[in-house]
């Protein structure tokens, strides 16, 4: 139940070409307290609850539960979430024994693009795609829970 | 997933003899917001986790979306909950074709004990127990989300 990720912002978009999937997401939070998140989302025609803890203090490690629900029971929570839902559409890009999940958003975060990776343990190498930017791992602002509430475009 | 409920103080503890079936309950909140309020519950030997919205304006009728998850589940995401979790007993109590579920709180919330009644529709008739006090339905201070926060022992 410890998620362990790293997170990156994107060069360019050569990500598209090297994916191997790509879904609509749309989530919204019940719950976007710096402690725990209570996220609502669907991807594609599945439907998910995910719990986020508190990440550890290099922002590597944070605790995650997440099950699957039905997509009308999504909905039906969606509109009880918090105001500000994230839309992206995430591509996902293998590279060696890893996947990098590449978000792309929409709406209020439009021009963000994010990409993530899990690792097993917080020392794991991992091969770098080139379009791969900054990092950005523990930077509270780039959280879709806070994407839902100070979206990208209010940033400049 | 609308629920209707109506919440009664009880006047005796005549309840306990005419209950069917008891179990301890432990729950904590990940979410106390007056608008969505998202509950981890230890009921027996099985976990449940429960989302509740905003209730009508006369307090009747509450959106509710509940999943049974593992006891291990909900024994993590308790420890990621607020300060402050309920614990009680409750009685089941068949009256008719009706059950009431009635609740001795513990801890913090000593003393107080509620007995609810869900109903199929707000105006459904339904046989009242001897046991049976004032109704507090929608009374927000006897939401267990609240009496986490503002326990029973502090109302003096």
């Amino acid at each position: 139940m410890i998620e362990i990720e790293r997170k990156f912002l994107v060069t360019s978009d050569a990500y598209k070409s090297e994916a191997f999937k790509q879904s609509r997401i749309v989530q919204g939070f019940l719950n976007t307290h710096k402690e725990r998140t209570v996220r609502v989302r669907i991807q594609g025609d599945k439907g998910f609850i995910t719990i986020k803890g508190i990440s550890s203090s290099d922002g590597l490690s944070r605790f995650e539960w997440e099950k699957e629900i039905s997509v009308i029971e999504c909905e039906n929570l969606l509109k009880l979430c918090e105001k500000g839902s994230v839309e992206k559409i995430r591509y996902e890009v293998k590279l060696g024994t890893h996947i990098f999940e590449v978000d792309e958003f929409y709406g209020d975060n439009e021009g963000l693009v994010i990409a993530e990776i899990e690792l097993s343990n917080e020392t794991e190498a991992f091969e770098k795609p080139s379009w791969l930017g900054k990092e950005v791992t523990g930077d509270i602002r780039y959280y879709n829970s806070q994407l839902s509430k100070q979206p990208f475009k209010t940033w400049h």
